[in-house]
């Protein structure tokens, strides 16, 4: 095989939850719930499974682009549906970095965006998000100014930032698009967990910068179904036409039973207050799975958004905890090419039950 | 965007259903079925949905994996499973295709294979099948051996073929084998079609030469759920970690739940003669809708295998017929980049029911 095919690994997410059903281990690892998705988003799969099992247009039906146009406020027509939002992000490398080409993205950094670039023939630059005293995560905007350079042609952020859980602020999304403007950078931003936050709510990238923002979304994130494989871009005006091209040459369309039920599920989700829910919900887990770790003896670091939270304490290793405490979760260096990361830490997704989190809490405590 | 996003087009196939809708013309154009998936397949699905929802390992669900190896005759551990069967191909354009690189394919030629190769960089180089007066489709393999340069890398065949039905005898492929051992080439064999003949039992090239051979599967194809994005790579032993690598990349992993309705599914097809049946049936509307053609003029040349014949009228254009006689088909010329192709040839789709067939029928006989 070539390379490229050679020297692709398997990336960290696959590997913790096969270590974690191989060791019997709680899986805190990779960011999917343990808990089924909704009522009413399973029964309109129930529904559309044998009703609408032939291919989508490539772009998508036009019921879920339209659903996702008034859900995110966007022309439905600038809208491509994807195969998961990893796709997504993979079309989006394929579409406008070239070979000899810099990314920037923030360190940490969520692994499948640096083997995408480079596929893509392009080298990914990163800019840390520093950790503080206090137990935040800072991005020194004078540090990503100056990774600009004549050949950077794309900042990638992701708010709420996987791992760290950071939120970007409107004030640094603003500086930002200052910089992408000035040097006419595209702007792809990674929004799959919009609607998991537990302060104010995160601004949209798109709505600064609506003429070089591509906003990558996800069905399985909001709606608790990350399996079902559906997820979007919503694309500057004008340039969903390419973007949709490339994506029938990935995978050609998404699951046609699935887009129908997430067309039908969206306005019901937005409408029956599910988001509110779902965020009460994770707070809970949240501080349960914090106060526990506390209670141990770890640091923990509390995210604005996300479902993952990192935490450390002397002697917890992901490849030890996995083995011999069973209990699975992701080493902070899988997302630190460049070693930026201080040392041991950990993200524990708390996407898990309330009963899950509690063995994983009690098997830590006998492994201390 | 790059030039390789703005220069990627619509697929003809996309093309034609979205002319079809738009001109409300009978869709004998995209190769999927008009009726429903078997209620053995929809009956999984339900079941699944709701407690298989989540992320599967990217390689596939190890239930899917182990019936796929047991149904194709190979090891489960040699099984990718992909999003459907245009995936499949994309991944192993990536994996085996550099740029330099050429790969020989038959024209005229399934027309998401050439842009796949021009995103990995390569070459398509096009050797033809042709038309013989008798109506049938010859492969001259001194053409193939000729077509063979140092920089040929992989040779792509697929059989039954996509648009002319040709169905490549075991005494072709054995010299392809020869050939591609000669000049230690891939070979990439698309078989989605291969529960869908009409005479013998097309044989599989990886039977012949296992060690280079990565055969390309569909679910949607064979189970008639084309939406449900469920396809498969059977690799050479041992090089199914690297394609599994670059799949995570491509869209993570295939719909959960239609992994597990496939995994169930697969084993009853085969149990209870699904597959015979659905060759009976198709042969019947395939007779149906060649019987009508030739009773409006039109030469018509039967497929060994696949739900598509060819067809010729003078006066019938795809472009033409969409409009003006309300039936969608595909034009010859998408598959013939090098103009291969005698003109005017139209590839009909017979996966639909036969009142559909009908009125395509009754359609053409106005318009005539
Ligand atoms: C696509 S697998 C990764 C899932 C996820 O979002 C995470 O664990 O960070
Ligand atoms: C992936 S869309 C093409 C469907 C098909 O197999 C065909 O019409 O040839």
């Amino acid at each position: 095989l070539l390379p490229r095919a050679r020297s692709s690994q398997e990336s960290v997410f696959a590997r913790m939850s096969r270590l974690a059903a191989q060791h019997g281990a709680v899986n805190l690892g990779q960011g999917f719930p343990s808990g089924a998705p909704p009522a009413f988003l399973l029964e309109a799969a129930r529904r559309a499974v044998g009703t609408a099992d032939q291919y989508a247009p490539p772009a998508g039906l036009p019921a879920l682009r339209d659903a996702l146009g008034a859900d995110l406020g966007v022309d439905g027509a600038d809208i491509v549906v994807t195969t998961g939002a990893t796709e997504a992000m993979g079309l989006l490398a394929q579409a406008l970095y070239g070979p000899d080409d810099e990314v920037l993205m923030l360190e940490p950094v969520f692994d499948i965006y640096l083997p995408q670039a480079r596929l893509a023939g392009a080298t990914p630059v990163t800019v840390p998000l520093r950790l503080t005293a206090e137990g935040g995560w800072t991005l020194d905007l004078d540090e990503l100014r100056a990774a600009v350079t004549p050949r950077t042609r794309a900042l990638l952020l992701n708010s709420p930032h996987n791992p760290t859980g950071r939120v970007l602020t409107r004030e640094e999304l603003e500086a930002v698009v200052t910089l992408a403007r000035q040097h006419d950078l595209w702007l792809i931003s990674d929004e799959v967990y919009d609607e998991l936050y537990f302060e104010e709510r995160p601004t949209s990238l798109r709505a600064l910068a609506p003429e070089r923002t591509f906003t990558v979304g996800s069905a399985g994130k909001r709606l608790e179904a990350t399996g079902w494989r559906v997820g979007w871009v919503a694309c500057p005006p004008g340039q969903a036409g390419p973007v949709a091209a490339l994506r029938q040459l990935a995978s050609f369309c998404a699951p046609t039973p699935f887009q129908v039920a997430v067309a039908a599920a969206l306005p019901l989700a937005r409408q029956s207050g599910f988001y509110e829910g779902l965020r009460e919900g994770y707070a809970a887990r949240l501080h349960l799975l914090a106060r526990g770790l506390r209670d141990l003896g770890a640091e923990v670091f509390l995210p604005g958004g996300t479902y993952f939270l990192m935490a450390r304490r002397p002697g917890w290793e992901a490849e030890v905890l996995v083995e011999q405490a069973g209990v699975a979760v992701i080493p902070g260096e899988a997302f630190a090419p460049s070693q930026a990361l201080p040392p041991g830490l950990l993200r524990l997704a708390f996407c898990k039950s309330a009963g899950e989190l509690e063995e994983a809490l009690a098997r830590l405590e006998r492994f201390c």
